[in-house]
């Protein structure tokens, strides 16, 4: 057996692996589509096809890592590698046994964790987030998700705590994907932003976000479709960004006023793709609502895309 | 020497005072009305009489007491006693040295500490939060304050944490007291909602609240004034309770879907009024939000009006 360990994060849009060493650096790495038909355990098999060329890529083989974790959307159950509710996966409003089935495919020992508190812990313990004894995690991707480091500890409440993307920023606001109305998602999420846009393209706005897509061939509006169409000057493409961004930076002010930590680090495929570019605005849009008169520092993952693999790695103990 | 401590609520309506022996049982208390005029020195004044008359009425001298706690809005500095930006006290825009200037009046040790965190940590320790782990307590008065245990410990952020009444339920939203837009306390706050009385009233919307006040020969809109303004039917009066039950409502699911704690405490002076007789119409909006599908316990605060005295006697150590 090596002494390596495996990762993979699950996302809405992709699945990302990666094979870490002792010291936390990526050996090798590979990346699937997450699959947009099919069933759980369809997506379960395209996640061992890249876990496995990413051993592959590390010179080993799955079966030879110390363990795999892997960071998860839904309600994941860490005691019984059972996934619940995991709405943004095809077919995945049920339960189904994650960590038994990669188990199998794969050889060696699965631990299942939430996605985007182990890509909160990864940028704690070995990114931006080193400095800090208290952080927020916002991850700014298909959904919006948030961690918390509080005290140098996780927070994690009941099981269900870190839902910053369902924080109400406008009463009886927008239809989030979840169903409930006005939350910082059903603004922010690429997934509303995307309904939003195809909602104003069907009433006659003009944009170029479809055919970009078509173009590209991608099954939905990716951070980089998003990209293509606002460098190109995309009227509802820069509206629907420069909504988002308002709709972040008053639900991240609002935690900020619950809870005073000192940092919050932005991550997430949409937070990488345009975190840096729409900084300043998103500062000024908190420090409309910031109470505190001093800010919380604001910064970017460090560990880019392969942060939520990267902590989910950090699951399986040496 | 007795053995026995003070403790003294500074609320933006009235002070209540309160001397407690070791068990935490009440010896004698007394209250004032917070003055509407003059300075911070006026204030302290107030105080320092209301809390030798409870002294009084337990049967001993200021002096005797082993120490004497308050817990005051604005920004309380625990280690100088000096408190700034008390804006809902007259003349409180900058700093005074309450602590130095109490334990002269008052012949013993003073502590300072924040009046919302010192409520909190009494219900935790002494009131209906008892059997949690972590809470919320949301007082709800002039303002809206917030107090946060998590995991048996208090969280106070960099010192700022718990402004659950600035967390923004309607970007774009009321004008609060802060001078932010869309904050749950716009909406829920005593002082905001007797703004927005005025101004319906002005606009020709037909209440009562105004007559009771004189009749009552109150300086503000108490809570017993909104009491008998909506048991007799007054429509703007019952309209501006339902839409502040609403707003918090609304403000305590974003911060329960944040944190996911046991429990939400509901306290002070409009809270312990209306609470009880709300609890269903404010549980109903908290469900529309919540994203988890455990709801925390919903309680009142146990301890009552003198839940912020008690509280703040707690700071004055054995």
């Amino acid at each position: 057996m090596s002494d390596l360990r495996g990762g993979i994060d699950l996302g809405g849009t992709k699945i990302q692996t990666a094979v870490i060493d002792t010291d936390g650096s990526v050996k090798g790495e590979a990346r699937r589509a997450t699959p947009t038909e099919g069933t759980p355990a369809d997506v379960a098999t395209a996640m061992s096809e890249a876990l496995v060329e990413a051993a592959k890529a590390a010179g080993v083989e799955s079966a030879d890592l110390q363990g795999v974790g892997v960071g998860s959307p839904g309600d994941a159950d860490e005691k019984t590698g059972v996934v619940s509710g995991a709405r943004n996966l095809p077919g995945w409003e049920g339960s189904f046994p994650l960590g038994e089935t990669l188990a199998k495919e794969l050889g060696t020992t699965v631990r299942i964790g939430n996605d985007v508190q182990v890509a909160t812990e990864a940028e704690f313990h070995l990114g931006a987030g080193k400095p800090y004894d208290s952080l927020i995690g916002v991850f700014w991707g298909t959904g919006v998700g948030g961690g918390l480091m509080l005290g140098d500890k996780p927070w994690l409440g009941r099981g269900a705590a870190g839902e910053i993307g369902h924080m109400v920023i406008k009463r009886d606001g927008a239809k989030c994907p979840c169903g409930r109305h006005g939350c910082m998602e059903a603004y922010a999420g690429r997934k509303a932003m995307e309904d939003e846009a195809r909602r104003r393209h069907e009433h006659g706005h003009k944009t170029d976000l479809f055919k970009l897509m078509k173009k590209h061939d991608k099954p939905r509006l990716t951070s980089s479709i998003w990209a293509h169409a606002i460098d190109h000057g995309d009227k509802v493409a820069t509206h629907l960004i420069e909504r988002a961004i308002e709709a972040l930076g008053t639900g991240i002010a609002s935690a900020v006023n619950l809870l005073d930590p000192e940092a919050i680090i932005i991550g997430g495929g949409l937070g990488l793709r345009f975190g840096e570019r729409y900084m300043d605005d998103l500062l000024e849009e908190m420090r409309k609502h910031v109470f505190s008169e001093t800010m919380p520092d604001v910064k970017m993952a460090s560990l880019g895309d392969l942060g939520g693999a990267v902590g989910a790695s950090l699951l399986v103990s040496h």
